[in-house]
């Protein structure tokens, strides 16, 4: 099994995704990674100017005073803070150090995420029901002090998208949390082919600050399951500790109703964990950069006109320009069709068309698909449209696949012992009973490293006995280790 | 006069672009100010693609350690840094404080710019000849703790772009400086309708690590000069440091040689300051982020039929979409029209379309350009191809004004009491003889706060007597006060 080991990370390097840069957690996005995050980050910034939200920027830098507002998101986030307290330096005996006297008097503290400085602003932004609802959103790099960094699941700093919103009811502002997830679904599941759980975690999972926090879970090939995005409900948490009001139509002053929600630069990892294979990446076409790639195959001692080849290529072109299909046509003659081959495989590209002087002779063009690895000859008066469905046939067909596994690794365990075994040997998702209480949820996951990655929105009702404590269980709920 | 007290900064508020964010020196983008933003990237961002750049994302943290093996460059930005040195809070009876413990071995700062950590790439990069040129660039964040913060011209938190390459050549090295500076120049030129002087830095005046920093200079309303762009020629200053040698075709490790060169969201400030007047902002249309605004003007007792207005405004947003206009149809009923008049230009947009009975029943629709403020009545009819003559209009007439501004304020001294005069009562740029020497240069901007911004580089052949010294001088600079 190629799931072993450094596979994930040799897949991060050979395909030139990212590496690390020397500085603990934090690591060099390369040009085409860089890319893959810029798919994602506009087409759900679309989705998010689609539904009324506007984007801000709020500073890097948070001062401590505000971030120790809300005590219990500040309590969530205190124990991985890069903090700045110096702002100058000197050379003292040819070495370079921190000159004492720019000592800060107020502590600054890098954004782990920017709910502080956001409730600040909605302070003096929100006066009356008229502002409301207020939906902002933010792109931004963010630090977290991470014991143990990991590309894209865990690292110090990585890219994040976050909603913060403030409303006038409950009511709606849990409407908010839920339609975002169900926009966060829309896109994981349709542009990542990623299929995932819907949930809400529990007291103890649950965001720091939050009253209710909403989930998607997805399991990985190697049966861990991974957290993929979350929306929260932050009650009146927020808008206590930064004193944001506004005026009801009756006149009277009211606390607002928060929210906030985001993805990150780990759906990159997500796609990778879902997807590759041991030739290395596999990326759905939606979110590839380069969706398909031409390779020409061109002999020294080949008699054909390489005005044909030029001609068929340059019909594709056209093609692919119109249909907003991204390709690469690599005619570099720097390396050897199979040096290409073996590239493209690794960068996960989701078809590849050779033309060569068979090919050309024969009127048939080979396409090479990188999920099921099989070739076809089509027709080159009939390539475009079967190109057209092809690439759509294999974001469907990724979804499957993940589909199958994540229905392989779903499994429903009554008896501890079991649970226990199935934790140590195929991993997976164990969908077993619990009693509510976080002492033995706490309990279990000491014991087996496994924790409830969510309650699950759409639950058959079921009584039965905690598979750990046997009292009385009203639901099951997912338990898995995760990333 | 209006460019008096906070002129600048109350049309950053009333445009709602930006505002203080309660962190020194940092500042909330707002969505307009967001918009601006997005549109001068996504060009220049077309421009770098275009000449074989490519984007790469380094660490915002630098290690201390790193930042120190170019000395000269270090010792530039030693005096404003924001250093990290610890990782964990704690609350400590009520109060959170550091974590001692926590105390990091190797403290880092926050990137003011990337050359070191992207000179460490290199060094693992850059191996042979067919590695070179290395074209690479990046977006993002940068904090440089600046004494007297001011919007966008000196916020301590900016977006950065910077381009660092590597060359095998000194010759090619500074070609590249060269050809960047030029298309720098075409952008603020033709995109944001700032003319500007093109030149290079004195020795006081260059970049922290460079050999020779070109630039790209621009005169205000109120005869400050702003420097607006720069590329620096950095010699094998960096890869000497940092050991970044290729083996060339004949099999001899050399240096390479370096370039950096950048842009930031001071640009934006640059627009403001330029072509701003009493009534509020004027953007350029290739940045204006709303090139057209369409105002309906419906009174309650005209017994016109509406389904006539909204059957032209269709029409005149079907033409905008396909001829790629930005607009807005503000038809809310929340505001009057005054109130949207106004509005919009306090937000500077090009062209206003205002629409009612009168309009419709004499087949005219009434057009106001926020540059000369003016009001035309166009034919419905023609108005498609009047407006997009009228938007090549206003920007060019944009660049027009500015460039009358630029020569009224460029003046030619040859007194050093009259250079004086000048600085405390007009400003502008001062052309003046000057002997070459730092230690003459530091004199002047010690006595009058006028620095040298650049030796222009179009230069007439005129030798001549130092302004201050009265030693030969072999041609004229640039003096002015600087932003």
């Amino acid at each position: 099994m190629y799931l072993i080991n450094n596979w994930y990370k040799k897949i991060i390097l050979l395909s030139n995704i990212a590496e690390d840069s020397g500085v603990r957690g934090c690591m060099i996005f390369k040009p085409y990674g860089l890319d893959i995050w810029e798919h994602i980050k506009t087409k759900i910034n679309y989705l998010l100017k689609k539904t009324g939200h506007k984007n801000f920027y709020f500073p890097l830098l948070i001062l401590k005073s505000k971030l120790k507002k809300e005590f219990n998101h500040m309590k969530g986030f205190a124990k991985e803070c890069a903090i700045v307290t110096h702002s100058r330096l000197k050379i003292k005996q040819r070495k370079l150090i921190i000159e004492e006297e720019s000592k800060l008097k107020n502590e600054l503290i890098i954004r782990p995420t920017s709910e502080s400085i956001i409730w600040d602003s909605f302070k003096k932004w929100i006066k009356s029901y008229r502002d409301l609802p207020m939906l902002l959103n933010q792109w931004s790099n963010i630090i977290r002090w991470e014991m143990r960094p990991r590309f894209f699941l865990r690292n110090s700093e990585f890219f994040l998208q976050e909603g913060h919103t403030a409303h006038s009811t409950k009511k709606e502002a849990i409407r908010h949390c839920k339609k975002i997830l169900n926009l966060y679904k829309y896109f994981i599941e349709d542009i990542l082919s990623i299929p995932v759980i819907k949930g809400r975690k529990t007291k103890l999972e649950k965001f720091a600050g939050a009253n209710i926090t909403y989930c998607l879970e997805a399991i990985m090939q190697d049966g861990k399951a991974l957290q993929i995005a979350t929306s929260h409900f932050l009650g009146k948490n927020f808008s206590r500790s930064f004193n944001v009001k506004y005026i009801n139509k009756k006149g009277i002053s009211k606390n607002v109703w928060g929210t906030s929600w985001g993805i990150s630069t780990r759906l990159i990892g997500a796609v990778i964990l879902t997807h590759s294979d041991k030739y290395g990446l596999i990326l759905p076409p939606k979110i590839a950069p380069i969706q398909i790639v031409i390779i020409p195959i061109i002999n020294k001692n080949d008699d054909f006109n390489i005005k044909i080849l030029d001609n068929i290529v340059d019909k594709l072109i056209v093609c692919f320009k119109q249909n907003k299909i991204s390709f690469r046509y690599d005619n570099s003659p720097k390396y050897r069709p199979g040096w290409k081959f073996n590239e493209y495989d690794v960068k996960g590209i989701p078809i590849r068309l050779t033309i060569g002087k068979q090919e050309i002779e024969k009127g048939k063009i080979e396409v090479f698909r990188r999920d099921t690895r099989k070739k076809k000859y089509y027709n080159i008066t009939k390539l475009k449209k079967n190109l057209i469905v092809l690439l759509k046939k294999i974001q469907r067909n990724l979804f499957k696949r993940a589909l199958i596994l994540q229905k392989k690794f779903i499994c429903k365990v009554n008896n501890y012992q079991e649970f226990k075994k199935i934790l140590n040997t195929k991993g997976g998702i164990l969908y077993s009973h619990w009693d509510g209480s976080t002492y033995i949820e706490k309990k279990i996951k000491k014991e087996t490293s496994a924790s409830i990655i969510c309650i699950p929105s759409i639950n058959k009702k079921e009584i039965g006995k905690c598979i750990y404590s046997q009292n009385f269980s009203k639901q099951r709920v997912y338990f898995a280790k995760s990333y």
